[in-house]
């Protein structure tokens, strides 16, 4: 154990140039220790430090703290230092003040705790599995920049300049007019998504129903309405209800992502993305598109995004946390010459900026041209994994089960019959290490869908099919 | 410039198992690109790419186009693909519907921009010269961490345990009895301010005026009301004036800064803390201290904290950005059993987690032993600086001007009479390559103070003493 802190003490009104005399010192800590009794017991600075904060010499304070002892105000203890002396020396020294815990808000919901044991196989994983991750090649950037130029020492709020750069060019490759002064570099999209809801000036969002769960806790501890847009990944949106919706409740943001949407995996169409816009110039709402699952499907890079369709006001988000490794959490948001300056606030009222080391690395991977030939190995081995994925559900399911057939990419939706009960389900799936996740409250009404994603991008296909059989078997014995 | 985006088409209600027929397909396009005349002029999927999401053969595409073609619903371009073909060919192809941009919150001040140009010197700077910070060192321990064990995979969203587990040991060393378990590891000490702010149910929150002005923003922005208590460096608190302003605005949530607040440079006496502890009882708020600047004056570490004065309900908090690199942005919150949950989610919804080996790679450095060899060497240096510039205040600020002496650490507040006015003198001394930053925009009420903090260190001896120089010809020509 250490020693014992000790007291601050403040000499006040010193006028510059002026060391304060020692019966000046005397009198302004006598009167600091004594005004309050929870003081009593407490130790003083050593001399040294005394000495050193005052400017004065080592013997002022020696004679101030004799001239204390002498009076009674302090005590001093064998080889522990100087203490206040207690006013009446049968009290014993007073407990220090508890003080009261803040009072803290409380979601009104919390999706089930789902902990993933070691060596369990993780069926609904939105994540590429780690081990096809090019965790190597990153190792090498960084080792490089750290080399030389070596660790940066300050940072840029708006983030690093040339990885800016990068991402802008690349958006404008995809049909996207953007610019490296209206990107801003993210801690991972989620906190892409915190700038946005911080910043909006509207009291309610609208996001697809089931929601992005964290997303959806954002909005609740943000104090925004948040109102669900219902997502059946078999039949697409239902215009006229989404219409509907929309007017009624009018939000001043909507929340979309347009490629696998989380967790029901869909997908929008171009004709619904058009749709949004149509509605957002009718029914007057801003919109925020996260992008994160484009470049996990191969040839989605060609396919028009809201941001494409519907112009600079539309806030666009995206990741390279998902597809090059989970803890790298470095995201980004496009904005226009209108919003950007409030973004960057945004973002500098919640950290200040990225650990530029961070964006310096990533932007030497992706300088180097590893990216785009590491996108073309993984859609090719997630593209099989999707195949295989595919013909163990044919194979393995039983009838009345139903899933969605995406194309390609991270997730898929399966959907059981309502007799079937998913906490029953995952309860028995983890006793058989095989972990799920319940989608129950990601929806904002009654669910209409009774189901969960599968993340054939996590496991490889060996444990795909042990988890799916484990699955079917589970489903058998509970229908 | 890429070939130009192609549409997404969706394929409603598939049954596993089935693949969809050739006129079940040319039926389910032709809807979808007919639905709406936006489309029109719209690309389609190459065959591959159907062919490919369909999970069907090349043929089968092939022949739904040609099929598509013939009934004059798409038509083809030389070597760029198929296209939606217009219902008139007379219209031209429409614009894209444009969207209207997402209302955003305004702050209601804005702290005068301060542009510091390169070579100018910094007198009001919060940060320590990054030339005596310990780049290379880290720079070394990212190497080594990135070499082996190699980049981490994923991340701990409290943090780093090994992280955690050292920082609870230094702080037990303080007098504070922390456990790993209650330390949350965040994005530089603004996160840590940021959950407290989004996770405190209040709606009214106390700080210092003048008050950390990023803060303030933050407040702001998260719609609470904040009640300034004034700090004056000379005077110490007005400890009448404080009680009174806490029982008539009741705050939840109190944020104090106890070690050399920004912008006063003012550290509390240990008498004013423990006032501030009873208050938190008898008045019911809930309290969050800043501590960043301890570690930056010597002996520092023996002084007791709020925290370790008023228990575990004090959430506390501290950076290593500021001792160690400004752009390694770590810093962390000490909660209790009763609010660690609580503080997770916050970290959570806002950034999910820090780049791990940003963790790993600090905890090298500090499990290596350098980082209190380090700290002995800087505080020497800042207390070097301290003293040279207190020398160069006394031989060259004219009679009315004064100043706080702080006894070293990295700041303090110079005040200057009324008459001077402070924007005309950052003008001028802008002009003459130096830059202060004024705080008018810091208080909440009409400034009982007139000046603004100067840095020593971050200016070395020769650069303080040219900037002194030049900032007391200005003040001289101005009064």
């Amino acid at each position: 154990m250490s020693r014992q802190p000790y007291l601050r003490l403040t000499f006040k009104g010193q006028r510059p140039g002026q060391r304060p005399t020692a019966s000046q010192l005397v009198e302004a800590i006598r009167d600091q220790v004594q005004g309050g009794s929870s003081l009593e017991g407490c130790r003083l600075p050593p001399v040294r430090v005394l000495a050193h904060q005052l400017g004065v010499a080592k013997g002022t304070i020696e004679s101030v703290y004799d001239e204390l002892k002498a009076q009674g105000v302090v005590e001093s203890r064998d080889r522990q230092g100087l203490f206040v002396a207690p006013r009446n020396p049968e009290v014993e020294v007073p407990e220090l003040t508890r003080v009261p815990p803040l009072a803290l808000k409380r979601l009104s919901s919390c999706q089930p705790t789902v902990t993933a044991r070691p060596g369990m196989l993780h069926l609904s994983a939105v994540f590429i599995d780690p081990r096809i991750l090019p965790r190597d090649r990153l190792a090498a950037c960084f080792r490089s920049v750290l080399k030389s130029p070596g660790m940066p020492g300050l940072y840029d709020t708006q983030g690093y300049r040339p990885l800016r750069e990068w991402i802008a060019e690349r958006l404008r490759g995809r049909g996207i007019d953007a610019r490296a002064d209206h990107v801003v570099i993210t801690n991972g999209s989620q906190q892409a998504l915190d700038i946005v809801m911080r910043m909006a000036a509207t009291g309610t969002v609208a996001t697809e129903s089931p929601a992005y769960f964290i997303g959806k806790y954002l909005m609740e501890l943000s104090g925004m309405q948040a109102v669900g847009l219902p997502v059946d990944p078999f039949q697409g949106l239902d215009l006229e209800r989404w219409e509907a919706l929309l007017r009624r409740h009018r939000p001043g943001l909507v929340y979309l992502t347009t490629n696998f949407q989380n967790p029901s995996g869909y997908s929008y169409s171009t004709r619904e993305l058009s749709h949004i816009c149509r509605w957002s110039r009718e029914h007057g709402f801003g919109i925020l598109e996260d992008d994160w699952g484009s470049d996990m499907l191969s040839y989605s890079e060609f396919r028009p995004s809201l941001r494409a369709l519907g112009g600079e006001n539309v806030l666009y988000m995206n990741s390279f946390t998902k597809k090059l490794l989970p803890s790298l959490r470095i995201g980004y948001l496009l904005g226009s010459e209108a919003t950007i300056s409030a973004l960057v606030m945004g973002k500098r009222v919640a950290t200040l900026g990225v650990p530029a080391v961070m964006e310096a690395g990533l932007y030497e991977f992706l300088d180097r041209g590893y990216y785009d030939t590491f996108l073309r190995t993984v859609q090719e081995e997630l593209d099989r994994r999707y195949r295989r994925c595919l013909d163990l559900l044919d194979r393995l399911m039983p009838e009345p089960v139903r899933w969605t057939t995406p194309g390609g990419g991270p997730i898929l939706w399966l959907e059981l019959p309502r007799s079937v009960s998913i906490p029953r389900l995952a309860a028995r799936l983890a006793a058989e290490q095989v972990l799920i996740e319940g989608s129950e409250d990601a929806f904002f009404d009654e669910p209409h869908l009774h189901g969960f994603r599968i993340g054939y991008a996590f496991l490889d296909p060996d444990e795909m099919e042990q988890a799916l059989a484990r699955l079917s078997e589970g489903i058998r014995a509970l229908l």
